[in-house]
């Protein structure tokens, strides 16, 4: 049960949040529409890995599996994806310069301070810009903002990875900004 | 010196970062806007001592420099309030709904699962209401993030409180909207 009371108790984790408080949702969607879906040199599916894998760091439930759904429908995957992000890819081949990548956003996850010149460098190395970092920073960071949101209000979740699919591929198709 | 190019070595913190990329500047600034200066029943004071507090906890000393910067303006105080959010107040009395809402905003910096029901509770006894809770742990999250962005790029800041006074003072007066 959420810690306030929103009168939405059917809309889960940030989606009865967004609509407690619409003005602040509109500035919300929009960040994590540009961000996730904007033009970019990274795919959806990159960006939407960085956001459910730093999600998972973060121990939120709602995010990581959510974004997690997204990226395995950009990616023509089945739900069994969601866990492979938790796994740090185990069994899934990702480029040398998501890796990097990943590496900068969980840096981020830990505090902004944990960010070093070498891991920029090795980014670098593997062929990423200064705007893919840049962007992997912010995404890193928004998730950090998001995953408090849900979690800090106490909001309620689905039960398993195969429950988030048709939410995850609405996110795939439709995205993030709001009609109302 | 920041860890990517941004063509605008000026600009501290993260007006530089701001400036980098003006589309994703547009919800950023939106969003601090609403949740610092807009309508609500926590007085601007209030909301930017929650957000250097936190900044401050997530060691940004740009952010919390800079906020607590803004508080100072709008409470009438000179640069060394910038200190004493840093002490926890060891020589100013605060509200105890403010200090209620600052347990709360301090557990969401931890992360989101550290916020109790006894915390929310403690809170409504002090006068909060679900509103106040909400926007404090929105501002507590957001302020995660800007943190992480700031620090996760390498910005630099100026050195110390009283070099911050006039940026305080801009945003005490015009917040945060771009008019780019």
């Amino acid at each position: 049960m959420p810690h306030i009371t929103l009168h939405n108790d059917v809309l889960p984790g940030i989606v009865g949040l967004l609509d407690y408080r619409k003005d602040t949702a509109k500035p919300l969607c929009e960040l994590a529409e540009i961000l996730l879906r904007g033009e970019s040199t990274l795919t959806t599916g990159e960006r939407e890995i960085i956001a459910s894998s730093v999600s998972y760091k973060n121990d939120c439930h709602f995010c990581h599996t959510s974004h997690g759904a997204a990226a395995a429908v950009h990616l023509g995957r089945d739900s069994r994806f969601i866990d492979e992000i938790k796994s740090g890819f185990a069994n899934t081949e990702i480029s040398d310069k998501l890796k990097a990548l990943l590496v900068i956003a969980h840096k981020v996850q830990q505090g902004g301070k944990f960010v070093l010149p070498e891991d920029i460098q090795s980014a670098h190395e593997q062929g990423a810009t200064d705007r893919e970092i840049h962007d992997t920073v912010l995404i890193a960071a928004a998730f950090c903002m998001f995953n408090r949101y849900v979690d800090g209000l106490g909001t309620w979740s689905l039960p398993d990875n195969e429950s988030f699919m048709p939410m995850g591929a609405n996110m795939a198709l439709h995205g993030y900004r709001r009609t109302e």
